[in-house]
């Protein structure tokens, strides 16, 4: 396994005491239920947002806590929802006059774990509600799911609820707005390998070097198909016709455009598909309004890309350029 | 070959072409002569600053374009060194009459090309001046260096002069500030696996399942020995022994701490290394002042990270703190 880890057991735990090392002006580690929070929350004017999922899909979310995006993450181990208990307690340290927002993808795991938190929570006298975010279009329902997968289109929604939060909008309001940018966000991805769990140390599936998986899910699942490698411009094209007819997307919307790397792909080759989605975007008369390349949601160390759309108006747009500070890029 | 591009001989001018349509309002792309360059320069106020080398580095050197670090980029080939006409042009394009900085990382084909541009810009009237960077302390020649060469410990050079530059130091002031941090900055890295140039189509070195490329270069030479993979926290050792050593850095020292992705190391793994470095320094008795925790300066999407040290004092850490605006992670 090529990977740099010391206990497989313990990678998660692991890389959370770097990522607080390196942030200790803004972020605090809990070990006991292996949470990041900001170091200034909770706070009673605001509502606190919390997110939960499996990890090795970093920067998300752990490293997406922080000043205008989440207040708390609660990771579960690689691909595996976050224990309940953990997202109790975590929702205890960030217990808010206002309230307390759970943002979950839409994975049957992570929405049963984070129900019977809810629950759990509700009983100790805590308001909390949930938003559950489903952009990807590949397939209907798939491995760990029942319904629409979320995917890094999950970015959109944190950011824009968490501008909202910093301003003291309520939880209705909060959820209002997340509701709406999910409904108007859609992404697919490419997968040009696997990657390997470390505490599982062998690759998820097998795929020829010649093989792509259209429609691949953050954690291995198939996707629409397996087809031979297109190049790029057949790439985004085969992306951009699932996504674009979706909602539909229509010739006079402005959208963010985010390329996305799934974790082993180099930046290079993610500005070159963005350059080529960006043009064939226009060709089709849709306007793009901020660009976002990088990685925001991957699958350890999978070669591969997604695109995400999001239909912009003044609110949306607004709230996409407010200020931020987490470890990863700022919006 | 699992690559996300069209035409593999074009694939470093369809990247820029993505990189400018990416950042509308701040870059811009001059295809003639392959380089990016901000959209405001150049300025009579400011000495211009440039650098270009083999693409294939990026963020390096490219995506570090804007506001407060480069003026403009001259890119080469992935691996190859820019052509002489088109520094050459460059340099003419960003003229300015406070002089123009050329920062050039220590590969013999980089500083001949450099050097030729210098003489015929001289030719023209321009005032150019060329700083050399050679953080890397693996080996002391290398395949493509006489001397030792230049990696991440770049980004700090750039960031110090860049921000310098913006409060109007003169080049002779930004050649002693360049060559101070240069001299308190050291580097080393690991490889886990090779990588595939484009055009090239197959990987530059063949190594094992279980094996580790010590103080590999970033375009896959040779570093100090090949190695069976250790641990994490014994691969930081080893890393820090060597770098720790070179300067020295001492007890009391205050360094910033980068730990760098080669391309295909997801961030988790970064942050895992960082944790475990930032505790082994500390046990040193290093503080540990400013973190970078990311990719920096890769090799495509070769697996393996390599940590950067500078000793600080108030005047680099004042410089590094500076407020910048580029595509890549601001420092």
């Amino acid at each position: 396994m090529k990977k740099f880890v010391n206990n497989p057991k313990q990678f998660v735990p692991d890389m959370l005491v770097g990522l607080a090392r390196a942030n200790p002006g803004t972020l605090k580690y809990v070990p006991e239920y292996n949470l990041i929070m900001r170091k200034d929350a909770p706070n009673d004017n605001k509502v606190s947002i919390i997110q939960g999922s499996g990890s090795g899909h970093e920067p998300a979310h752990v490293m997406a806590v922080g000043r205008g995006m989440l207040d708390a993450a609660c990771p579960g181990d690689v691909f595996s929802a976050p224990p309940v208990d953990y997202i109790t307690e975590t929702t205890k340290l960030l217990r808010s006059a206002k309230g307390v927002l759970y943002l979950v993808n839409n994975y049957t795991g992570d929405r049963l774990a984070f129900e019977m938190a809810s629950e759990l929570s509700d009983a100790e006298g805590i308001h909390v509600e949930t938003l559950i975010i489903d952009d990807d279009v590949s397939v209907s329902n798939s491995t760990y799911t029942v319904g629409r997968r979320g995917v890094a289109g999950n970015f959109f929604v944190i950011k824009a609820v968490g501008a909202a939060s910093e301003k003291g909008a309520s939880i209705e309001r909060l959820l209002e707005i997340g509701k709406k940018v999910n409904g108007v966000t859609r992404s697919m991805g490419i997968a040009l390998s696997s990657c390997t769990p470390p505490a599982k140390g062998v690759p998820l599936f097998a795929i020829a070097e010649d093989e792509m998986e259209v429609g691949i899910g953050i954690h291995g699942e198939p996707g629409r198909r397996r087809a031979k490698i297109g190049n790029a411009d057949e790439i985004v094209t085969l992306l951009l016709d699932a996504i674009v007819t979706d909602l539909p997307y229509k010739n006079g919307d402005r959208v963010a455009l985010m390329v996305n790397g799934l974790g082993g792909t180099p930046i290079s080759e993610l500005y070159l598909l963005y350059g080529l989605a960006h043009a064939q975007l226009e060709k089709r008369g849709i306007q793009i309004g901020r660009s976002y390349v990088g990685e925001y949601c991957t699958s350890l160390e999978m070669a591969g890309a997604s695109i995400t759309l999001v239909r912009l108006d003044n609110e949306i747009e607004t709230l996409l350029a407010a200020d931020a500070e987490t470890p990863i890029r700022v919006f």
